[in-house]
């Protein structure tokens, strides 16, 4: 029903004219601004924007746009990319035994919230098998240890290209990536901490976090860098606890945290509305 | 430090070229975008946008440049407004004897984080004079009844226009306005209403959330219309509650949402974010 | 691991020595109090509690304890029920067509979170029937229509009682309960409302939230009534939305609530914390 | 109107008949409960109690009921203390430039909200004397450098105890107590912390937040003790960020979150209903 769109994120030092240049390029060759948003960062220097048009009518092929495009980006010294909002990013899930997350993001992808495709599950454990083969989703047991990890990565790496998959989501995947796989996938592997990043990185948050006697737990989902747990922050949410919520209760009510805080952020990847700068992110409306 | 900037509020029926020219006319004029934010109603069929840009080297007069603009402005069929960012609103407050919303907006007035002037304070009561004193602002009392509510009316508009005052704020202020006063500050007169519109409208409503067994109760910001508490909003917040709150419970926890809520939605009007349109708003980021 | 606990919750008149006498009762049969919790409400001069205490070791034999009870209870004029932890509720849950409460409480059943037995399925349509046998639970089609409304329900409750089924959680179920079906429940009816009432009731209400124009948007999880979204409310929760999020982003956003506002009201049930007191629910923490 | 209250706040080791013997001590001397609280933690194996009951009426004199509590709390091995809803707490606010904390708490104090008595205002600068003196409550001035740190915090104290204050809030107190002061006011001494601890403790958290790119920040209020910012957790709140967002709206935002859970955290230790305990606090709802 509505047109398809093309997608341009685009970073560059400020300066004056970039979204005259940037709109006026797509208003001459007719297409029409579905989205822009633009953001200026004065102690960088920087200027980011996202503009989103419709390609029904554009006068430049979709596959000439890059190209047409490039003359303009090399004035103002952009950086960018450009996405079709009709060609589904191609998505891998990992994960080791908890549910909740691989639950919630097969029910968006089944329900169509999610345009993506899932075209394989994979997992260091074999619990799951049965919620991936319910969907209808190949699943891809790897198991790894600390002598065999290197070569069991370079196999999935080998597995995801081989389905061309450009993002992999880490639903609750016990295991810490090695710099091969995060190098394989830069800034297209999103992960859920379950803590309130930098609050209580590393292992077992909930247990440090009622350790501390904290009034509000969190979750926080990232784009997964050489550094754990550091990478640049897509979304986060927190609730609220009490003393009467043992680390039981933390843990229950983290899972809710953690379900939604992944989905948003997902939901935000597929849609091409995060643009990572530096260790943080933009993320447009 | 910064220079001071330009910010236009328009809106116009949605159609190719609004960005390209806008941002085009203040390229040409050598002037810098600060921020630019636009958004499209595909249902209504409308365009709006807020845009800033420094007049410092600005190549137009600022007292020039609504007459430069309006060709521009003609040809989109645009209803627009422009502002300057160091000249500030004129606000008179309207207290009658709660004091929590004055004390608090008076507060962020002082430490500058509301860049406005208030020239005076109206109630009509003088429960609450010996705090405008304590800050130095002129109170004025006008009681009202049914009998002189029209006279008293008029003569606040009098003094209001008087002191060259551009907008309201109804701090708590417990009367109904009539006609002639909303018409006299259309889209500038703003409430705080204590519920979570369109939630209890009307009087008690933290009573009327009390009997209803709510778990959330809320306060609302709006423009004032003609119609009581139907106007368009501009900020929302809620806050928990449970059986164990009373009446008094809810008056209490309400009273800090009212204060950050019509705090917020005062801060958005001094900046000139609020683009009211139809019984809605649009506020920019 | 921990002791099975046995659950009182009970309501009376006001007055001296309630707390003494059942904490005495608890303790003079050697029973170890592992929550209790009271409340007043001075207005109607009710007192309201929840205590739970582990049965290993209490003298009373847990078919007797309510006999011994009795007499206690008789005396101060309580309304009482008691429940024990490990017996676990059976629940029906009734869908339509919509997917994501579905999916949440049958991932949060199968992890073990919601402690209670899920005897079957019921439904209007056959949409969902996939998801059911994933999960391997019966699930039972029942057209309704205006003709054949009270028959069908006649069907539903016989087939309810047939499975020992003591509560029903409506997941989106999209057909309005008639009278028979809801005395056959009471109090033992949870529904979920896709706004934050009594804001927005009946149909559509997103629809209506974005026409109004609100900045926040609700959920809420109650108790069936005869009347249509007015019985008592067990919880609710809210989210942000702007001029940015159409009608179709409301949607998207409040199926999170709907998922997470059903859930904890299901806990809350099944982990018996909700006493309905006329029109409200005293939720134990 | 309504009775005044003792107020017992109690822990002890857990074992069975705590609140039956205390709640009969309650009823035997005609004494009626309106509040009750129990918290058990397991793992510390600890019992934790707050009971309210009306004093008009009960058998035993006010000065007298430690007395006769005595025992019972011998018997059970109880740490407790004991207070009446009618002698109200008295505070002494620590301030230095910012004004939020101190308006928002003096106007709280005006309108009866926080039932206190507030006899003096401590300042290690005078740029709020003026707001002290509005108020008319006593200011002193106690400029604080590492050379007479130790001789002017003496001094305090000396004036603090002529005062009889028995709490101090540190209401925005740009200066780190020594631990003199900590060991005059145990766990009496109320600070607000300006981000979601235990993330940013220090400086400059808001700097240090907008570095790491997070999408919320928050305030935390705890008990000061010798570890800066290590002190039990009272409350702790939270607010959206984006990228949108400079340190300066950081700290704009911030200081709305640092106001609502400062009063928080002093509305509930004026009203006796935090029981510190080890690093972390029972907050009796």
């Amino acid at each position: 029903m509505a047109s398809p769109t093309a997608i341009l994120l685009m970073s560059c030092p400020d300066q004056g004219g970039i979204v005259a240049a940037i709109s006026g390029f797509i208003h001459e060759n007719a297409g029409n601004i579905v989205h822009l948003e633009q953001h200026v960062d004065p102690e960088a220097n920087a200027f980011f924007m996202r503009v989103e048009w419709e390609i029904d009518g554009f006068r430049i092929e979709r596959n000439a746009i890059a190209e047409a495009f490039g003359p303009l980006a090399g004035k103002f010294g952009m950086t960018w990319s450009l996405a079709f909002s009709d060609v589904r990013p191609r998505v891998a899930l990992f994960i080791t035994k908890e549910n909740h997350c691989l639950y919630d993001l097969l029910s968006r992808h089944e329900s169509g919230e999610l345009a993506m495709d899932v075209p394989l599950i994979v997992s260091n454990r074999t619990d799951l098998q049965g919620v991936a083969e319910r969907f209808g989703i190949p699943f891809h047991h790897f198991p790894i240890n600390k002598e065999n990890k290197q070569e069991q990565e370079a196999a999935e790496i080998a597995l995801l290209r081989e389905h061309r998959v450009n993002a992999i989501v880490l639903a609750r995947y016990m295991q810490i990536l090695s710099q091969q796989m995060v190098d394989a996938f830069p800034n297209r592997i999103i992960n859920i901490h379950h803590s309130f990043l930098p609050a209580f990185p590393g292992a077992r948050p909930y247990h440090s976090a009622h350790q501390r006697g904290v009034k509000v737990i969190g979750a926080t989902s990232h784009y997964v860098t050489e550094d754990l747990d550091e990478g640049p922050i897509i979304a986060q949410d927190v609730t609220r606890v009490s003393h009467r919520d043992s680390v039981h209760d933390f843990v229950r009510k983290g899972k809710d945290l953690e379900t939604i805080v992944l989905a948003r952020a997902v939901w935000l990847h597929v849609n091409r509305r995060i643009l990572p700068y530096e260790n943080r992110t933009i993320v447009f409306g």
